[in-house]
């Protein structure tokens, strides 16, 4: 019989309806890989055909990506309490380098996995953590290098492409798959993207595929300016609210409305145990900040921090499950100062905790003393570097200054460290930053940093809009991932201001999907205007319903719609 | 005694509350000019000081531009059934070379005036219109290109500026005025905006000031790319909805978030009624579409359209004071077809009544065919044009087209003709664009029509989001700004779905402030980074009240705060 009490399992079992519905005119497929195990899951919208003088014209179905993972499939049946199912294990356990542990191997996974008090908490069916074996380098960057095609690129490559060989090859597409020519600044986009292709671009470093050997439920994703821009969303509890079943909740309403990735942001109580049920839960990748969770552990005294106690925290999530870290290594002591003439000094969480401990000691950075021993233990369960901005500008009187671009350069020279070790890198940008000098940013992240992915907050174009933060930094996060930056994480119009609530996630979700998506049309990502065409199509046609389903968020578009014209009538006219 | 019902009187003369309150931590200042009659209204947001280990630290003011009007002014008295003072009345009167007629001159105003009918609705203090006298040319143009500096010149030279000599002369200011030098592609932006940089401006058809000699209320604004890049709002009521008293509500609403003109595209009931309402009670000028009402006149049958019937219009509304006309005459026959192919056809309404209209009739567009006709009626008021994009696309995949940039080229020829009548010209823009396509509309909007003001609509950067298209425009919007657009048509939620209700407008308003600041940050506007920096100070320095009160809606920024944090104490950390 379970530990766990049977209220907090009910909370934690049943999802919100409004989450897990399926959207309307959709329906889940899986498109086949090779080989049977590889069943990329992808969204197909079904539309009414046109009334013509000449009859009837039919409106082919639209596919598109998905990342709502098994919770919109009515066919999945769906258990919090076991999680989702493992599907990349098969794949794991094939390539033969790995081990099973008995148990965590971190100082703090043991105590809290022992710790009779959590069990009312606990994740039940936690599995025993993988790790290389000694001597093997299980990275998808060092399968990449040896010219391997591993299961999870192809996987990503046939989910890149939604289906666009079969549009081009049937000729009801044809008027739908007109498309600007794009101008995309040095990026190679291919017309198909090919397993081959995903696998030469991890291998240069230009893309990222963040997938832990701990964490098999995951559906492969790829994060590079030659892919589709991809979107981060942040959750995670504070010292004031939520609880695991919050959590949890707001990690499926993230995957249903279009976040690609996530990070767990907890500052709050039983960080360990709700980044277990996340993660169990969770069919996209998941970023940490580690440094976080070690000020938790010395009580919030950034001067207590030691390599040590930060080992542990990134072993004890490595063997979790995390898919990538954010770590502050190019916070030097000497760029301290370059901050001190700033508007905002510095304002990212990270930056500031390492900037303190450098000062309290007088030492150097040991995120980047230590650079080459993070490596050694990301490497051992693939878990990707996102090497974080700690100078970032928090304001746009800081932006491209002195502080941020000597960072930059350091992680420039971080990457290369990293790569030698085959770990993957990515690479993390401002901001707020003016719209003129957002260019400059990714122009700079990619001579620097050697091309590797760059993952940018905002950037915010202007500060005077709190409550609409998601607006001002939705404008520079199109013209950033145009430029070229492979992942925006989103912000909510609660920012500077508050925590997001469900509506406020929603609100920055959609915002950032409207910025990716024109930086794709933008860049001219084969096949990205298929959904434009198709939905206009459905709006000159006043097929309302189509487009409703068509577009990004089909519910408020119909209860926009429905508070002016409700009447049936008015949808079909 | 009046003829008004005293219901409607009532409902009429008291505005909600909520739209005049002043803006909390802000006064209304008035800037004089070279005459005592030119007094500039701006707000001016007190600061709190800052708490240094070495004592205190002074926050200067600071001057915001203000569209809003009196009705943030404690001091005005305001009475919607008198309407606002006619500040340019004694300017106008000074100039002598008009006459006051002594009644209207349309035949459609005066069956209006007559009618008794209409006396439960009509606005009680209608003053009889004034004209130019004969051989007398009276547009801002004209005297611009005359050498003559008139008040509305200074007025708006003094507006531009928000006090910037005197920041820069007090020493308070200096680190407040560092600010990141623009790139503005061709603009020529002073250091200070003179009256007679205004009038240069003015006289090469490179600005615009909208301002009827029948419209004597308005507070005179520019629009032009060498200034503060401006946004517009639609209002107007529908044969669905709408009274006069929620129209003149949602003009008050639309000025009280930053709306620098209005349009009003009125299709239901009392028309005319409701202008003048309008124009009557409007500190910013008022645009229209007069193929609107000349269709309402002709009971929507586009085919029994005249030249008769709209030439009376435009006097109609021109003699109550609509400050410009939006006129759809660059729809030639010959570019019809063009359209032919598209995915989304014609989607302009007056684009599609005149297609309409020659198609049936095939004859060339009255609106060219009478173009000169029209620019005699337009200068005895000083009605600005606002020539309308008629084949703007409706989709992204009809941006940038044969059908738009033809109709373009024909409003370039139009211009001319406009400017050898000195009528000031501006011109309207699309629409839906992809990102990377924006830049060429600005780019061949300059070049074919010989540097007048761009206004446009968005654009759009993608078609897949209705219920969010004030953000996807908001993005296009920014950019096009930055690229050298004078002035944005705001978007709202509701675009595509439905009718805006007063939350949509001021979603609306604000996403388009932020597109427009961040244009003016991105060309490099003197002062524009002074309201960022101060906030950012504020914000860094905890001092909440002080970044809600600099920022474009203090209201919503400080719920959002307070739903989290709600505690007094947590504003004065």
């Amino acid at each position: 019989m379970s530990a766990i009490p049977q209220d907090f399992v009910k909370q934690t079992a049943r999802l919100s309806d409004e989450i897990t519905q399926p959207f309307p005119g959709s329906r889940k497929i899986h498109v086949p890989g090779s080989r049977t195990d590889i069943q990329v899951p992808m969204r197909e919208v079904t539309l009414a055909s046109t009334q013509t003088s000449a009859g009837t014209e039919d409106n082919p179905p639209i596919t598109l990506y998905d990342t709502s993972g098994p919770y919109t499939d009515p066919e999945a049946s769906i258990d919090l309490m076991k999680g989702l199912p493992a599907l990349r294990e098969v794949w794991i356990q094939e390539r033969d380098n790995t081990e099973q542990l008995e148990g965590p191997s971190s100082e703090f996974g043991r105590a809290r996995a022992d710790d009779p008090e959590l069990a009312s908490l606990r994740f039940e069916h936690i599995r025993a953590p993988r790790r290389a074996r000694p001597g093997h380098n299980i990275t998808q960057m060092h399968y990449a290098r040896q010219g391997i095609v591993t299961p999870e690129m192809e996987f990503v490559a046939i989910r890149e492409n939604c289906r666009l060989q079969e549009m081009r090859a049937d000729p009801r597409y044809a008027a739908l798959l007109r498309q600007h020519p794009g101008e995309s600044f040095g990026a190679h986009i291919p017309e198909v993207i090919t397993p081959e292709f995903v696998r030469d671009e991890v291998a240069a470093g230009r893309a990222v595929i963040p997938a832990n050997i701990n964490h098999p439920e995951l559906e492969p994703m790829i994060i590079g300016r030659n892919f589709r821009v991809k979107i981060n969303t942040n959750i995670g509890n504070s010292s004031l609210t939520s609880s695991i079943s919050e959590e949890v909740e707001k990690l499926v309403w993230s995957c249903r409305w279009g976040g690609d990735t996530l990070m767990d942001l907890s500052t709050g109580k039983n960080i360990h145990e709700t980044r277990e049920w996340v993660l169990r839960n969770s069919p996209v990748p998941i970023g940490t900040v580690p440094i976080y969770q070690a000020l938790e552990k010395v009580a919030g005294k950034a001067e207590d921090l030691t390599w040590e106690l930060f080992r542990d925290t990134l072993i004890e999530q490595a063997e979790q499950g995390v898919d990538y870290f954010t770590i502050h290594a190019g916070v030097l002591l000497r760029y301290v100062p370059l901050t001190a003439q700033r508007l905002t000094g510095i304002v990212s969480r990270g930056g500031s905790i390492m900037a303190k401990w450098c000062l309290a000691h007088h030492e150097e950075n040991f995120l980047y003393t230590h650079f080459e021993d993070i490596c050694e233990i990301m490497k051992a369960y693939d878990v990707a570097f996102s090497l974080g901005d700690g100078l970032r500008p928090g304001s746009l009187a800081d932006a491209n200054d002195a502080a941020q671009f000597a960072e930059l350069e350091t992680l420039g020279e971080l990457t290369r460290i990293a790569w030698e070790h085959d770990v993957q890198v990515m690479i993390e940008g401002p901001g707020h930053v003016p719209l003129h000098r957002v260019k400059e940013n990714v122009e700079k992240e990619l001579a620097d940093c050697f091309e590797a992915p760059f993952y940018t907050l905002g950037p915010l174009v202007t500060d005077v809009a709190p409550a609409y933060d998601h607006i001002t930094s939705g404008i520079g996060a199109a013209n950033i991932g145009w430029y070229g930056t492979a992942m925006l994480c989103y912000v909510t119009p609660k920012e500077h201001l508050g925590l997001p609530d469900k509506e406020d996630v929603r609100d920055g979700i959609i915002t950032y999907r409207i910025a990716a998506h024109a930086a794709d049309l933008a860049k001219g990502f084969p096949g990205a205007q298929v959904r434009d065409n198709a939905l206009s199509k459905a709006r000159f046609e006043f097929r309302w319903q189509d487009q409703f389903n068509l577009s990004l968020d089909p519910e408020r578009a119909r209860v926009f719609h429905d508070e002016t014209l409700p009447k049936e009538s008015h949808k079909v006219a």
